[in-house]
Order: structure tokens, then C-alpha cells, then sequence
């Protein structure tokens, strides 16, 4: 990776050190062209699959089994498994429970394998997982997540998951958040237009990130789905500290 | 569209008008998710394509042909058309000139056809052709292209043509704003979030525009291809009043 020389204290003035990249994919469907050399990857669904999924595991729950469709979830649930479907923000008929992260935080979850598939965000980890440490992101997680990202000091791609393939705002501070922290630390080094500008995204909207966010949901009608306190919860900053990470095909809190 | 009351004058004070869309599409890979429904598609490729065949019809060239590959370009070259071919900000082999814009502002030029391909501005063009009434658009004559598309009033589509259809800052900032113009105009709506970030861009980066934008070029290595000149015209606004306009598969000056 590239080399670079950074001013860090008197006794010794310069260090070589070796910076990473950080670099932020905004939607799954343009995930082919950001592909490779990345050796941890991100995954990012504010509205609700990866705060949902943080919070599930921060509270108790053992294991989320991500899925890609409907019918391996319908699968899963066949053979006795705990099964969330959400397809349009709405719990997919047959199923349970969707992406809400309130129905996580409940006793009766506690120390369970639960089997998801939502929307966006289990499509963004499926096509993700061969490449790299999937680990997942959200605002909950925020800066914890930064922290041991910048701990980790590896080449690290954000894999924004959009909405049905378009880019959406919410995801896209998400990962302008992450990337702000991380540059900060000078570890790190962006060079793709997509990062920078989710970079300044961020700064733009930090200052009013609640009313800038929630006019994202709004615009895509998750308000009338009567889920204002999943969408509040969700824009809430570091509020849980946890790091999910996909190990054996299982999402797993990870104890550092 | 969507119909919406808007305070106007004390005599009138609510008048109901009809609100027509503008959105943003960041580059041509994304384009199928939002084809359909626009009657008018803006291609912008602000460096360089798109700013050089605005001052190409402006400087009195008097037909651009845009084509999509090099092969095409080769075919009109035998036939003993003028033509340019740009790939990665160079001139192609056996071709005399690209996209520098400083081409088109030559006597030579005047009253010439010329046939034309690029990296990523002419494949935009192409793939949009037949959806509606594609113009041309960049920072040189933003303010008069903007006058044009609230005057016409019609459900509007800038595509941006990107980098190697990854998304790119100039050109989503242009489009960004073109969008905080109609918006402004209180006669059009946006409802994806790739148009109000697209806004949010444009408006975080306008008081320092040159720096910001001169930036991504830097990122992008144009600036080591010795075409300093070009970026810095490209990314100066208003200096040329000129839209040019697809009429049967060629660009034109369009003339009011």
C-alpha cells in the first residue's frame, strides 16, 4: 500500500507508516467494480437489517444466520429454525418477525440462532462474504465499530446496501461517518470519489443528522409503515457497543 | 405528477400547478433502475466530454456525432469525417485530437461535422437516446441550461456519465447544482435519495468549488495527463450560453 510519512511526537518526529485504504461501495449492484483487496468489508443497512442485527446480538442472541431469499429462510424455517423475512420494510407472510431491532431486545431471544433474510442488507453480506471479514456496521455501533476498525489497520471496503440497488442517504452517512473517523486517525487514505463524497455527505449533514436522515425514510414511505420508533432507534448514534462478525456463515458478536 | 399548492402573491395567494420531476442517475451502469418516465435526459461528463461539445456548437462547429465505441469512431475516420476518440483521458492511437474542449475553439473548426467517442460522456448519450430528449450539460453553461429546463417544464433525468460507471464528483456535483436550481424554481419535485444527496453535495462544496473539484480530478490522475488548462476551463462556470441538443442521432446548438 502506499507509504507515507506522518509528524507524530518530538522524540521521534517522523515514522514511516504504512497507510490503508478505505473506500465505500454504495450499493450492491456496483459491488463488482469495487471488488478485491479488501481485507475487511463492512456491511451497512441503517434502515433497519444491521442495526437490527447489532443490536439482536448485543442483547443476547446467539447466532444470526444471514440469507439471501425467501425461500432459504422458508427453508430454514421448515427444519424448526427462528426465521425473520422482511421484503419492502414489511414482515414477508408466513414469517414472524422482520427487521424490527425492538423485536430483539426480548428475553425470549436470548441465547437463540435466529435465521434472517431482509431487502437489502443480507443481499450486500451473501455477495461480500467470499472476499474479505465481513463485519456489520450501523449508526448504533458507530464508534466502537471506528475504533476497532482503526485497531484492525487493514485495507477496509464500506458496502453501503442501498435501496434495491439505488444508493440511499441514510446508509451512505453511515459509511461517510466511518470514513471521517478513520482518516482522521491517518491510518487510513481514500481515493475513490464515492468515499470523498460520502466523506462530505456526512459533514454536511452532521449538524441536523436526525431531520436529515429521517426525511430519507420519509421519502421512501418506511413512515407509513408505522415504524417511527424502529426508524428513531436506528438513527440514534452509539447507543449499542457491539460488532457483529460472519464466522462460518454465522453472524456472531465479536469479543475482543 | 404530484400536485402541490404553492404560495405565490397576495392576489393569488394558493395557485395548484403541477410539479414535474428532477432526478439524478450517477452513471450509466445505474441507468436502468431509473429509465422511464423523463422526457428530458441531461448527459453530463463535466471533464471533459460534455464541456468540450457545449464549446464545440458554440464555437461554431456545426454537427457533433456522438458514438459510443472506437470501432464506430474508425468506421466515419475511413469514411473521411473529422473525428475525435478519447479512452483514459488520452487521444487514441491514430486519431488527431479527443476532448480537449481548446480543440473546438479553432477556425478549422467552424461550419465542420464532427464524429466523436469518449471514455464515458458518449456512452451516456447512447444508451439514453431513445428515452426522451437528451441535451448536453456542464459547468460552463449551467446557469442557461437550468433557465432552459425550468422553462420547458418537463419530468427531467440528469445522468451523470461517471467514471468507468463508477460514480464521480464533478459531475455529480453539476448535476447537483442543476437540481438545487429547478428545486429553487418551486416547479419541480425530487424524490430519490441520489438526487437530494446529488443537492446536498453540490451545496457542502459551492463555496469552494475549484478546490473541491479540482481535487477529484487530482484523485483521478488527469491532472498528470498535462491537461491542467482543460480541467481548470471545465470547471469554470457560466462562460458559455449554448445547450447543445440530440436531433437525429447528432448534436446540435439548440437555437431558441
Amino acid at each position: 500500500m502506499l507509504l507515507a510519512y506522518h509528524f507524530t511526537n518530538q522524540h521521534s518526529p517522523f515514522i514511516l507508516q504504512s497507510q490503508k485504504s478505505i473506500e465505500v461501495c454504495y450499493t450492491p449492484a456496483q459491488y463488482e467494480l469495487y471488488r478485491g483487496g479488501y481485507d475487511v468489508i463492512v456491511v451497512i443497512d441503517v434502515l433497519r437489517a444491521t442495526s437490527a442485527m447489532t443490536t439482536a446480538l448485543h442483547y443476547g442472541v446467539e447466532k444470526i444466520i444471514p440469507v439471501a431469499s425467501v425461500s432459504e429462510a422458508e427453508a430454514y424455517k421448515a427444519k424448526g429454525f427462528t426465521v425473520g423475512a422482511e421484503r419492502d420494510g414489511q414482515v414477508v407472510e408466513g414469517f414472524d418477525f422482520g427487521n424490527s431491532p425492538y423485536v430483539y431486545i426480548d428475553q425470549d431471544m436470548r441465547g437463540k440462532t435466529i435465521v434472517l433474510t431482509t431487502t437489502n442488507g443480507t443481499k450486500a453480506i451473501d455477495i461480500a462474504k467470499n472476499d474479505g471479514q465481513v463485519v456489520i456496521g450501523c449508526l448504533n455501533n458507530l464508534d466502537y465499530l471506528c475504533d476497532w476498525l482503526i485497531k484492525q489497520h487493514k485495507n477496509t471496503l464500506i458496502l453501503a446496501s442501498g435501496w434495491k440497488d439505488k444508493v440511499n442517504l441514510e446508509d451512505t452517512i453511515c459509511a461517510g461517518a466511518i470514513v471521517d473517523q478513520l482518516l482522521d486517525s491517518k491510518k487510513f487514505i481514500a481515493s475513490e470519489d464515492s468515499t470523498v463524497a460520502a466523506k462530505f455527505l456526512f459533514k454536511s449533514a452532521q449538524n441536523n443528522l436526525w431531520s436529515f436522515l429521517r426525511a430519507s425514510s420519509h421519502r421512501r414511505r418506511l413512515i407509513h409503515l408505522k415504524i417511527q420508533k424502529d426508524v428513531k432507534y436506528c438513527l440514534t448514534l452509539n447507543t449499542v457497543p457491539c460488532i457483529p462478525i460472519l464466522r462460518d456463515g454465522a453472524l456472531v458478536k465479536l469479543h475482543e
